[in-house]
């Protein structure tokens, strides 16, 4: 890790922050999310958490400093919830107090299309380069890091995970955590970078490359500052980790609504297209997309192949699912006799109960699931099992007969769909077993369709890791006789 | 109408129905949904409710006969919940009560790959003709017409709407009305059909081809039982009515599970697909986007192009929904300087305030949104409006600032977009407002993706009706010299 790369680190362990500019006296207002944020994450008993307000008083029994200068204190991070006109004094502040980085969660600068928004955030950099400080946006969320207890919003689980997360859009952040925390993906560090005028999607790509702490990298990014720079910390990361890519501004309103988010330049469709295929990097079309792959990526053991086992209720949603999985290339294969044999012997014949999709809905009761779900697992001639629920296809009120089948021990990759509704006398059972599969660390889709969709893409992707793998292995073999670290010299 | 339409239409107003074979039991079982549902629907107060089952007793209220011969009335609609073994001797029974149409639930038929399953179905086949009585089924839920208070469930809507629905699967009917009536939709008939082995596809589809309450069809189809006829059919049928297909069985996996579920062929995909482009017909991929062609046909006022109005909040919701759209052919026309001008008399420059997407989130109070949707209908250089609501992009607990907007007589066509969200703190609020606007009558949709692909697809489904109108009102004006109604002799 070189000094940048270390540098970076601290930004993930401060001892003590300032949240500077919070309200006092409107709860409602947004800067209070920090304070919340930070208070649900238990950083006071950990750190040393400080407020600052011109009008002093006291928060959730904290002091309110009426200036950061009062504070008896050094200070590692500073958020800034001032006005964007303050901001320069605030880097001055902050540094003086020793404080290495600041986060400007205040916009107002480049991305307005005004002339004093951009000589605004230019006076915000060079201030920064003259005391010495590195900004985290500004316009942005900042950091969301379980470990270190930081974190911008309450509503995050306190639980670490292996996915690390940079992203362009402050709300966009907020909804891929939460959606996706639901399903039971869990987060090392989350970047909010804003219009990225000094840290920028590079720096944190290069940092979540080296990350010990970071398997997966997730990114959701309107525009690069220094293209050059970015494919080499791209090419670099996608050798180390998996990648989820969401490109903001694909189409020319997209665009046009980059410029005005984050100040940005999308740049072309087809090159960000180009380079995820050469680089093995997933490229996924929105949040929903990207929570699927990160599901996937996260609790889907790497399965050897394509050939999938589909089992649940229902003779017309087994032909869709089975529609759904082979549209995208996964195959479905037949069940042999001697399984058939097997399954007849406790159970009456109708129907799809003998095909792939295993439709149990019209011959088997809940316990001789189990027996069958063991039958298909000694016979094992397949990659990975899909198990399908669907409430809305009943006649009568929401339920699943039996309740949750355990599937975290079974010995081959396992997934499960649950239908995703919104109908009042379903959407409590469908939230008990998706959350029930989150905790057992089975992963879990909301659609027949977005299913096959991430594990298609997933499976493609492991496939070039793998050849990749074998590559660079040889060619090291060849050259280091195998050593099996090579240094790009990147980031390191 | 020719006999054979005039002959189904009996179908759907009966004036008494008995329920054969319901259980007296045991509650739970699920021959009790078809009393729940002919309850819930009032049925008794309108017609006459007989139940049979050889145990005899009561059941709410209703006595229940030991034998259908017992039944001291005639009979126009029986619905057979008999093991298929008792299936021929209750056609005879029924027609010895003067019931022209049995509706078959039971399974055990041709879908069971065993030769007396077919030698069952066969004879089944012979008893109706015999006794001239038409059968709908056997292996599914048969009928249901909330006009004629006829329903399978108790859970569908009351009201009755434009939408017919013909359905292979019995579960998939129960999913596709549930999930569409939640955000509206509202049916004239639906027919779940199973095993077709009398009254098929090309039957209904013929009869909703002329019923005048019907204005759209659905069709879920596994095979065709007599392909030339239903080509017919169906040209016919597209001519008259807006057509939405999903065709169950498009891959070999899919096939195979169309065999053993309703013993169908299904037939080549390629062939479906050129079928559909042909005949101006909306194809879809599963359910959920049926249910978002159906939410836009029942709702969505034509509009003259593909210009879209997109507004809402959150910065990087912004640039995804507009990149959504665009990789569709929808177009972001840009806002002009004067209603820019206009914008900026009442609120602050900040981010995509002044753009399309028009980003809200930063910049309005939601009094002042209204102020802006007047300024931009008066603009009005577009050809719909989108407006975004998106609850997990928020740092703090689930809100929606001002309440939902009414949009109801916007005077342009007007969608809305309500992202889904299962998490506990978020369903309530979203539930409320896609029923707000399903009783607005305004078209919501779950993602940007789904609404962007249904209006795109429907938007070019009207096209195509328009151009084929002006085709044939010119061709009619030549041949009849202006007779605007051409019968093809096909059911009429």
């Amino acid at each position: 890790m070189n000094g940048s790369c270390k540098k970076l680190d601290a930004i993930f362990r401060p001892r003590s922050v300032a949240l500077v500019g919070i309200t006092t006296a409107n709860p409602e207002h947004w800067t209070r999310g920090f304070l919340e944020g930070y208070l649900k994450f238990d950083f006071p008993a950990h750190g040393r958490l400080y407020l600052v307000n011109p009008k002093g008083g006291k928060l959730e029994g904290l002091e309110v400093y009426k200036s950061i200068k009062d504070i008896p204190d050094s200070l590692d991070f500073v958020v800034g919830l001032v006005p964007s006109k303050s901001a320069p004094q605030l880097i001055k502040d902050s540094a003086a107090k020793g404080a290495g980085y600041i986060h400007f969660c205040t916009a107002g600068f480049s991305e307005i299309d005004e002339d004093e928004g951009k000589e605004l955030e230019s006076e915000l950099l060079e201030t920064a380069r003259k005391y010495n400080v590195r900004i985290i946006g500004p316009n942005c969320l900042g950091v969301y890091c379980p470990k270190a207890r930081m974190s911008f919003s309450e509503l995050f689980p306190r639980e670490s995970g292996r996915v690390g997360f940079i992203s362009q859009s402050g709300g966009n952040s907020n909804y891929l955590i939460r959606q996706s925390a639901l399903r039971g993906v869990r987060f090392s560090k989350v970047i909010s970078i804003g219009n990225a005028s000094d840290l920028n999607e590079s720096d944190f790509l290069e940092y979540l490359a080296e990350d010990p702490e970071t398997e997966v990298i997730a990114m959701y990014l309107e525009g690069i500052k220094n293209s050059d720079r970015f494919r080499k910390a791209l090419a670099y990361a996608a050798r180390k980790k998996s990648i989820v890519l969401l490109k903001g501004g694909a189409t020319s309103a997209g665009a046009r609504a980059v410029m005005g988010h984050t100040a940005s330049i999308a740049g072309s469709r087809s090159i960000w297209q180009t380079l995820c295929r050469q680089l093995n990097i997933i490229q996924v079309e929105n949040l929903d997309e990207m929570a699927d792959m990160l599901v996937t990526l996260s609790f889907l053991p790497v399965p050897d192949g394509s050939r999938v086992l589909l089992f649940g209720g229902g003779g017309g949603s087994s032909v869709i699912i089975a529609d759904e999985f082979e549209r995208r290339g996964l195959t479905l294969p037949q069940l042999p006799d001697k399984v058939i044999a097997e399954l007849r012997e406790f159970s009456q014949a109708a129907g799809n109960f003998f095909n792939n999709p295993i439709d149990y809905s019209q011959s088997m009761e809940p316990a001789n699931v189990r027996r069958a779900l063991d039958i298909l697992s000694r016979w094992g001639d397949f990659d990975l099992m899909v198990h399908f629920l669907v409430l809305s296809q009943s006649t009568r009120a929401a339920d699943f007969p039996g309740g949750p089948l355990k599937l975290s021990h079974m010995p081959y990759p396992t997934a499960v769909v649950v239908a995703i509704s919104i109908i009042p006398e379903e959407t409590d059972r469908v939230y008990e077993y998706v959350n029930y599969y989150a905790n057992e660390g089975v992963p879990v889709y909301f659609s027949y369709a977005s299913a096959a969709n991430a594990i298609k893409k997933v499976i493609l992707h492991y496939r070039g890791r793998e050849l990749h793998e074998k590559r660079t292995s040889e060619h090291q073999h060849r050259l280091y006789g195998g050593n099996s670290e090579v240094d790009l010299g990147l980031c390191s």
